[in-house]
């Protein structure tokens, strides 16, 4: 502190300086030539427009390029990246990214609170800057099988660990808007603490809305439609402009944000990005750019990423190039098309040309040895059978609608019966789709037919199934099935295509069974594979693995399938797999 | 909060609401009709624009006026209305304040530990939100003979009771940026427990204020130049624009404010205001309308003092018409020429017109009761005489320049000698003025001409006086100027002014010699009357009053007089009252 302050009076040298660079000042929205003083971990002076020649031990040439602060994520699980901290971090900082607000919620469904513990842990000394969300919804729904339920008490103590910066997002709006019990009781914990609440609710009408927020919720990543993000922007609410794997929001919310003068109130976040995405497309950076395609202005699109995210998260010493302001700095070749040359974090270079020059040390945490594999037993042919009479019969079954995650309706089909069993994988575009309970050993297991998927050979399983991840497995062949949930039961968990008793890919994620601990060019290549097999199966989805994942996700409407059975998701109720 | 949540919803009808409307949203910017529905002291519910039909117990028709968020302060020093707390919030109310940042610094000059406790106790219950700042710079400079010197464990204390939210004006800019210990010891106390630091640097260089913000300061009232304003805001600074009695700076700073694209790190502010300019002009509604005079944009002039504030100060609650926020709301008849019509607070409507329509109790303290009037002894002619020999003698003297109280010249002057005294008022131009220490009754008298006041005639004496608060007194006549000084010694303080023996007009302030317990009116026309009686004596001065307390200020430039004699300000060293 006191050299740094020694250095901004210029009484000693600064450590570094960065000269011949194009000032982005997210305070004014100006650019102008200048240079930045840096000693140790913090900027200690930010030039005046046109000043040059800062003494200093030494410097870095920006070459004219834009300067700007790191980039900030608000909320994304870093579990769909399938990586660990570490790699997530090595991943994402040549994309220009400095700190994330990570809710580790997938690792909470299936580890429990030593799912908050993990990630701590795994995120300490990383470089990249990772706050942490104490999830509100393990599980997602009161009565799903993930491997414990927080309740007020769980989150209040994961709440008082030292990372912990917000509530992680409240996507019981059913029960934040009804008043349920149990989550006025966990919003209650948060507001005591005087902690930041995370939101997660789907084009609500202004009256829900605004019952929403007076439980205490201050913002939210789900708004895909104009005036939906609009009318959050109105009420007050951060509206987290996402650009994920399968949500790409931000060009149907440009309209709102300009029709709401690019207010203060609006970040950007990805909330679930695949390891080939943030490998290729990139991360923040990415979002910025789609949101300058749909129209943003460019440094309004960086103030999105570092001020706003900053005002928001109540963090000063991020987000802004500021005296005593952590040196997180990115350097950018261009705002329109906004390409990261270089990423300095702390006041050390730690990316130059979209790669790291600096190590990341991976880290090691016991927990990443853990099996969660804990099925009652391995699975077996009569598992995924549905006994029936007669000739045929009528099963409910869930339905997807242009490869669309995240809507489902309800769809009976009638299965012809052979053998004394209904055969669903006769029916052309119906799969025999089953659930098993993973984490406490219940045996519980769910079986339905599910239509629209695209598959047209073979089996498909997974353990990445929001948010309970259990053990999903479909397939047009029973005994594919069953060699796809072995293969996964036996690895730990990942994703595994079967074809004739084949396994054909694999995406191996032994941690937790949502990720892998190898670094990100060989888990793409394990996605790419993965995609590339799921096609030639018939699953023609633009992010075909990511499509998978929300197959069990029982506050998506209208119809899931869960270990128990068949969920009516409007309603809460189970359904029947046999329809009347 | 539960019955918030179920009207927003529709389930319950709400309280209140205000129908008829023009929000002006300042999220968004942007101004609609609507209607507001409020539950209990909270905000409900903002209508869609053009919905209308609120269900309600009872409503209030707006009259299609503008509807807005009650308007913060976020720096003042209520001391300078002359009132209590509940008069101030009786005076202020009516103008649409509802949030002040008070920061007590003059009451802790003179009564220690127990100011900042008196200010928290009387801002109980009074409707305006009292927040507090707890004085970094008591006394102003170390040294100066206030009551008692805080260091590091007294703010320590202080910042550590509830109402604490922030720290106060770090004014000591000299020890801030030269890293003095005890200045050091003090950032240290508020940046461990995380409060926001106010600062009070004038016109610093780009360094300067580099050095003064990494060591924790973010924001500054003192702007009076745009270029120091325009470099303020680019180093993210938060530019508290002030309006107050004597200190107007909003028409220099708003071509900064335009420069820097009407940013959201720039509030409005009053610092000081008298209690005359408080009732006739008013408060932050005066400082809205010379933004908007200034060229400000109305609505970002609002949004100043709401969002810009609520954000500054880390409040949700307030700033904003949002659901789950305090009803803090002001009615506004036009947003070019601010007038405010109504004012609602937690719900309750508590000023029409102008004038207050709810009852805010007086409250009392024992501390209103306590004489602070500590002097030596009652003050006699030798005090004010200057012993010397010859015919002539050359004295040093402070002198003022076109009646700016802000900055004084050294102006040595010869005085004639008549029985072995210097006859200084003899002099045209010059009076004898004195300063004693009243706080401890060390006996200290500072005695030495100043120059350019204006006085003609008799002698005024006054216990406001920046920062140390002893009774100053000044005149062309020495036994006018035991008169004066004598009133006061008896009263508890406040200001007094003399001829001929005679008390022409008296502000009586006997609590802590700063305030009165009278509600304004009655000291506005205490105050009006003082202020003729000045002008009469000679004093030519736009805000005769205010001018008068800041005589003995040293951390003013160039020279000033305290208990301890003459002080070369810009170097802090004592001068000698003969000049050589």
């Amino acid at each position: 502190m006191n050299r740094v302050m020694s250095a901004a009076v210029g009484a000693v040298p600064f450590d570094l300086a960065l000269i011949n660079a194009s000032i982005v000042n997210v305070n004014t929205g100006e650019v102008y030539p200048g240079e930045i003083g840096i000693v140790g971990d913090r900027i200690a002076y930010v030039s005046e427009p046109n000043e040059t020649g800062l003494d200093a031990a030494s410097r870095y040439d920006c070459g004219g390029r834009f300067v700007l602060p790191g980039l900030i994520d608000t909320h994304v699980h870093m579990e769909s990246g399938m990586m660990t901290p570490a790699n997530f971090a090595r991943t994402v900082i040549p994309h220009g990214t400095t700190t994330i607000l990570a809710d580790p919620h997938e690792f909470c469904n299936v580890l429990g609170l030593d799912g908050m513990a993990y990630c701590a842990e795994a995120s300490r000394d990383i470089l990249l800057r990772v706050l942490l969300a104490a999830p509100s919804c393990v599980p997602s729904m009161p009565g799903e099988s993930n491997k414990m339920a927080f309740g007020p008490d769980e989150v209040g103590r994961l709440l008082d660990i030292p990372a912990a910066a917000v509530l992680g997002e409240v996507m019981d709006y059913v029960g934040g808007v009804r008043q349920d019990d149990r989550m006025m009781a966990i919003l209650a914990e948060a507001r005591k603490r005087g902690k930041i609440i995370q939101g997660h609710i789907i084009n609500p009408t202004a009256r829900e809305l605004a019952a929403y927020m007076a439980g205490g919720v201050e913002s939210d990543p789900e708004s895909r439609l104009t005036d939906e993000a609009l009318r959050k922007l109105r009420s007050g609410l951060v509206l987290e402009c996402r650009n994920g794997s399968s949500a790409r929001n931000i060009a149907a919310l440009a309209p709102a944000l300009k029709a709401a003068g690019y207010p203060v109130n609006a970040t950007l976040a990805t909330d679930d990005r695949e390891p080939d995405d943030l490998l290729h497309d990139g991360h923040i950076d990415e979002a910025i750019r789609q949101a300058v395609r749909a129209g943003v202005p460019p440094v309004y699109a960086v103030q999105m990423a570092t001020r706003n995210a900053a005002l928001f998260l109540g963090r000063k010493d991020i987000g802004g190039l500021k005296p005593g302001a952590v040196a997180d700095i990115v350097v950018a070749d261009s705002l329109d098309d906004f390409r990261v040359g270089a990423v300095f974090v702390g006041g050390v270079l730690a990316a130059e040309r979209g790669e790291l020059v600096i190590d990341i040390p991976a880290g090691t945490s016991p927990i990443e040895q853990r099996n969660t594999m804990n099925l009652a037993r391995l699975p077996v042919r009569d598992d995924f059978l549905v006994k029936a009479t007669g000739e045929t019969v009528l099963l409910n079954a869930m339905s997807f609608l242009n490869g669309d995650p995240f809507h489902t309706t309800l769809a009976p089909t009638r299965v012809p019966v052979r053998d004394g069993m209904a055969d669903i994988g006769s029916v052309d575009g119906r799969v025999t789709m089953a659930v098993l309970e993973r984490h406490n050993a219940t045996g519980n297991i769910g079986v339905a037919p599910a239509a629209n998927i695209g598959l047209q050979r073979g089996a498909v399983a997974g353990t990445v199934a929001h948010d309970s991840h259990n053990l999903f497995v479909f397939g047009k062949n029973v005994d594919d099935m069953v060699a796809a949930a072995t293969c996964l039961a036996r690895s730990g968990g990942g994703f595994a295509a079967v074809l004739d008793g084949e396994v054909l890919a694999e995406i191996r994620l032994p941690v937790a069974g949502l990720v892998s601990t190898k670094p990100v060019r060989e888990l793409a290549a394990e996605v790419d594979a993965m995609k590339i097999v799921l096609r030639e199966l018939g699953i023609d989805n633009h992010a075909p693995v990511n499509f998978l994942t929300w197959f069990c996700l029982a506050v998506l409407p209208e119809v899931r399938l869960t270990d128990k059975g068949l969920v009516e998701t409007t309603t809460q109720r189970m359904m029947p797999l046999f329809a009347s």
